[in-house]
């Protein structure tokens, strides 16, 4: 099949929203997307974009995308972070996902940026493996801590 | 002792910059900061700031500094990213760390943010604690990855 990557544009928020819908789905927390349509809009699409994405198609329709945004190290200045990247259920085991990956990896060659992070399931192994064999590095010693906005509620009140 | 937290100018550059050279020199790996004072005035400071810092400090004397930036949840929209927290070898044990931690989650409550996220090395026990008892998840599953230049470049090549 002939796949093509562009970039989203607004018009493709619906199926954005949709693709973060079906990853919440699989990962069994349809409830946690508290984020809407409109959201992504204004967020993605307006005057300060928080994020970018690159939508796979073929034939207009959208098989996947890579959604990534900026971070900042201390160390080495601006990174590129990747957020999701979701290949829709039929169409997996196409490449769609390396194309995807490829692309943001380029994008990031291109603005010379010093690191490109994400994160990983440590148990989806097809998916460390395929991070590994592509040269990246997975920290073993590092946690993600988060606290989320009832968590903040909770501990804002005894401080 | 008394001490104030404010957000960090321009003029604070340098300061900013020590304290990270620091905190690398204590985690042995003084070479990995590629970043200048140059850098840091110019991505904290410009128009679009791509982070911001609040102080600690007795008698205008800076004993740390929490350093953040946003992040986009696909989930929640924006967070917070608290990527370093630091507090002067000689200030520790006094409270300045907690009072940073505590404004950056003050700061993101009254933003009104879904989430604060970061990050902690799993053997420094005294970190993970402290955490912890804030009502903070740490995330056992879930791994940082990530890809520096030379590794990009690596990848690049053989796509």
């Amino acid at each position: 099949m002939n796949y093509t990557i562009r970039k989203a544009k607004r018009k493709d928020v619906p199926t954005i929203y949709s693709l973060i819908q079906e990853l919440a789905v699989f990962e069994k927390e349809p409830e946690a997307v508290e984020i809407t349509v409109q959201d992504l809009e204004e967020d993605g699409f307006g005057e300060q974009p928080k994020f970018e994405v690159f939508i796979a198609e073929n034939n207009e329709k959208v098989l996947g995308m890579a959604l990534f945004y900026y971070r900042y190290s201390t160390w080495k200045g601006k990174t590129i972070h990747l957020e999701d990247l979701i290949v829709k259920e039929d169409a997996r085991g196409k490449g769609v996902g390396r194309l995807l990956y490829n692309e943001v990896l380029k994008y990031a060659h291109q603005l010379q940026v010093r690191r490109v992070e994400w994160a990983v399931l440590n148990w989806n192994t097809p998916a460390v493996e395929f991070y590994k064999n592509s040269g990246a590095d997975i920290f073993e010693d590092w946690r993600i801590v988060q606290m989320n906005q009832q968590q903040l509620d909770d501990y804002i009140k005894h401080i």
